[in-house]
């Protein structure tokens, strides 16, 4: 699986490898000094695995706390001077070793560092690989907000190694195929119906089915990012199933839910109010419900939350203006749009579902 | 005075306006909330002619420490967290209005807010007018450097309204003559003799010589940054008089001089040591001390540091490399180059004429 994907760019085209990590080498060869960025997990399973395979390079690294804890602007300082003491210049190379968090926090500080040095995005989890690597966005949270401090800092290549995936927990594992479901349901539904029939494989993690699911997905982010990398147009989509599904990790602090059960909730959601205001028939909410169900995914939440503060959060979103609730809809399964407005009481009727027990 | 200057940039180009703050209604009207951003002295100078310029607009404001205190990741947060609470979302506008320091943080919080919001500059010293404000660059200071985070976000447009200079001292003044002295020596010879033969009036702040004097020195950096933004080639020659300009800087903490003043010497040690490598004849450094020293510039600085914690200092400048000092020399006066590997010996012979009291 030596193919490869080339993302555009305003700032120039990476191109997204596949296969082992010594891959990189011509990469690092050009940097004085290169400096990888972890998580204290991450770097307790793989980093043996990493300094065999790059074993010509002196290798610094830096273990970050893991999870979201790492995505500050003190981690960012400390990371920075972790760089200064080991006297890295402008011509260093920064990699992001580890999953979206790593990856956001690297992005920023390869932004910032000396006014930018180059960093190679190196996922880890499967997340990471399917999304949050590609498209340049990098962020740190703010007390105020997630993500709230960021840039689109494009790296200079990313490496999928699927050697990484072993490690990860079923939960983690499954929370990530509901970005693969969103790809197939709002961009493209003839691979939402082979993911659709292999389902039991991808569950299994059968190394053939897996890759060519993962670089299915990348395919379809990078189509949409390179025509769109600034968001003022169709990368709009992606956000599909993220409106109730970011609400809801707002209302319950990130911890209740994984990211991705957050989206497949709000996936079926997303799919239920395009039914209700006429835009796809039944059949298309029920089976993507029904898909995110077979990956072991959740698509109602119980009612732990009221309807009316999902509504205020929902009113909060990014894409949202003045109180009106703008979200990606269906047009049809495959096919998706950002709808301005949409009612309150179709809202109401679809959160009805999503709150069911 | 209402002619403009376009500088060109990656992202766009963008324009800068002479004349009233109020020409900057037409992209106020823009948004659907502006903060300014400013420091304590400035807020108490000028805020009232501000809100009369802009009566028609609902300014809000957030007041940053006065200097570069206000130039760190904290101070960024804290700014951050003031646009959440006063709710601006992407379409909102922000202003930097004050010196240099305040320019750079708004820079860098309006790159970072959301990935990125709209920002004015709107520079109230001669030193951001001159300089600091055009080019796009934005830093936060870090405990190991000066501007170590930051990166390059050119700004919607910058006014400067000559209005302001007005309440500098003349010791802020004059420290700022030096950048625009820079502008001659490296890069136009006849503007450097155009400012030796005005510079009683200079000093005076006389309306017409001042605003010619302004708008040829934002041409200048103009014309440099638009064909260089990204530091790959001639923006280094801006970079004339600095190399010892920092390191002093460095060495004393910032404090014991001002910015134009360690230039001032800086400008005067490059142009030493220019003349000892046989480029330009002997009258060169001649002058432009001889310029310096009329404008109540400094030349030279006793001996309060050692010649060996200077020329270490240099060698960590970013232009040098593995322990070579490289620095911006002049080939004739106004032609500048980037020499590399200055002999050691020579630097030494120029430090000792910069070391006399």
């Amino acid at each position: 699986m030596q193919e490869r994907i080339i993302v555009n760019s305003n700032s120039g085209s990476y191109p997204i490898y596949f296969g082992d990590v010594s891959q990189v080498t011509p990469q690092l060869s050009k940097a004085s000094n290169i400096m990888l960025l972890t998580d204290e997990n991450v770097a307790g399973l793989h980093m043996g695995y990493v300094r065999s395979q790059l074993g010509q390079f002196n290798l610094k690294y830096h273990i970050l706390p893991a999870g979201e804890e790492c995505k500050t602007l003190t981690s960012l300082e400390s990371a920075a001077a972790k760089l200064v003491e080991a006297e890295f210049d402008k011509s260093c190379q920064l990699i992001g070793f580890g999953g979206g968090a790593v990856g956001d926090l690297t992005g920023l500080l390869a932004a910032m560092y000396h006014r930018g040095v180059p960093y190679i995005q190196m996922p880890t989890s499967l997340l990471s690989m399917v999304d949050a690597a590609i498209g340049g966005k990098t962020a740190v949270n703010h007390k105020y907000g997630k993500n709230l401090l960021g840039l689109i800092n494009p790296p200079e290549l990313i490496i999928m190694d699927l050697h990484f995936l072993q490690t990860l927990s079923q939960k983690t594992y499954c929370s990530a195929l509901s970005e693969v479901i969103k790809y197939g349901a709002v961009l493209e539904q003839d691979f939402l119906f082979w993911f659709e029939a292999r389902i039991p494989q991808i569950l299994a993690r059968e190394i053939d089915v897996l890759q060519a699911m993962i670089k299915k997905s990348c395919q379809l982010k990078a189509s949409v990012v390179s025509q769109d990398e600034f968001e003022q147009g169709n990368r709009v989509l992606l956000n599909f199933g993220h409106t109730l599904g970011h609400a809801l990790e707002n209302l319950l602090g990130y911890s209740k839910l994984m990211h991705g059960e957050a989206v497949a909730i709000g996936l079926h959601f997303a799919s239920v109010v395009s039914h209700l205001l006429g835009m796809v028939r039944e059949d298309v909410p029920d089976r993507i419900e029904n898909i995110l169900q077979r990956c072991g995914l959740p698509t109602t939440m119980g009612s732990i939350l009221s309807k009316q503060e999902i509504i205020n959060s929902m009113q909060m979103d990014k894409k949202s203006r003045s109180g009106k609730i703008n979200m990606v809809l269906l047009q049809d399964l495959g096919v998706g749009e950002l709808a301005s407005d949409v009612p309150l009481d179709t809202i109401e009727l679809a959160l009805d579902r999503v709150l069911e027990n």
